[in-house]
């Protein structure tokens, strides 16, 4: 069982940084300190060794959020600490990390934000409903809002990846760009500033 | 000439869906209907044809980009108009795709954001100047929502691969987003609302 959690780390690790196509089993034999016999004894292939990253990474998480549940706020308070909590993971969880990036890279072996994109929507109902949203959004909508800006702290966490200078944490950064979405951008606080145009070439209304 | 925008072509196509380590010299050239040699007559490696395609790619969205900026908008509504763009050639330009990709995998090539971010600052400042922002949504902040944006936009794009179902555009659930981060979806428009708290286990103020 040692072993396999090491093993598992240590494919982690690799998988955050090379992706699924870029690591190999020798590749993670060496940085794990083991033979490849070791490895294939516990994981036949690399397939199941991604999937047991992928499994530990949603596990990791789910454990994170459940230790927050309990908390008794508001929902709409609850979901951006929802996300905060999923930025501190990005930060600092190599097998959250690889599961994001693996379940990207391997359609169809259940995504990361399976975990968590539930409750969010379950708040963010219980929120409308308690009049902690506008009336004009949406929980459908603003789900969709929380999904793009934990995509937005995903790539801001990447792009920081193999930078030397100090960067602001991912934590840190969602929380400026929440302010702007609770509160809006705009001066006037109405949609209607700036009249969405259908662009050019497409017929979404 | 020819033979080289044809091999770009096929060559965007396969990093977009492969990735740069899933894709090989000798895949590409199947796609393209070109022997290995003709392929390497042009591109000496994988890395050449990577790096012509990111720079497809960043030349498309300049292009596009350019052509919109003639028009005499308001800041912020050019700003959401340009997002929108960006959102329209991740559905229908496999070599913007393959360059938002490869930029993501190959650290140190040059950010496909580079092509537009300024652009969407210096806008942002105007639109500050001007009053079409609120007072606290400072234009470095709301930069980076907009990178935010753009990232979600990236991730539903990319979800949809694979997938039969008929989905919304990219285009269409970006603007979703749009009427809410420009109104906000607080209740009483007040980040106060929801004091942002410190997650645990982090310093970030």
């Amino acid at each position: 069982m040692r072993t396999r959690n090491a093993l598992i780390r240590a494919a982690a690790s690799e998988f955050d940084t090379a992706g699924y196509d870029g690591t190999s089993l020798s590749r993670i034999s060496g940085a794990a300190g083991m033979s490849i016999g070791a490895v294939t004894f516990h994981f036949p292939s690399k397939t199941e060794l991604a999937d047991a990253v992928q499994e530990e990474g949603r596990a990791v998480t789910e454990e994170a959020l459940n230790s927050r549940s309990a908390e008794n706020l508001p929902a709409l308070r609850m979901v951006v600490d929802l996300t905060l909590e999923l930025a501190r993971l990005m930060d600092e969880e190599p097998a959250v990390r690889a599961a994001i990036r693996l379940s990207r890279e391997r359609p169809g072996t259940g995504s990361w934000s399976d975990v968590w994109l539930p409750t969010v929507r379950e708040l963010l109902d219980r929120a409308y409903e308690t009049g902690q949203l506008r009336e004009n959004a949406l929980p459908a909508d603003v789900t969709t809002l929380v999904e793009y800006l934990t995509s937005g702290a995903e790539a801001y966490m990447r792009s920081r990846i193999g930078t030397e200078a100090e960067f602001e944490s991912a934590v840190a950064q969602l929380k400026r760009v929440w302010h702007l979405a609770l509160a809006g951008v705009s001066a006037d606080g109405s949609p209607c500033a700036a009249p969405l145009p259908a662009p050019r070439g497409t017929r979404d209304g």
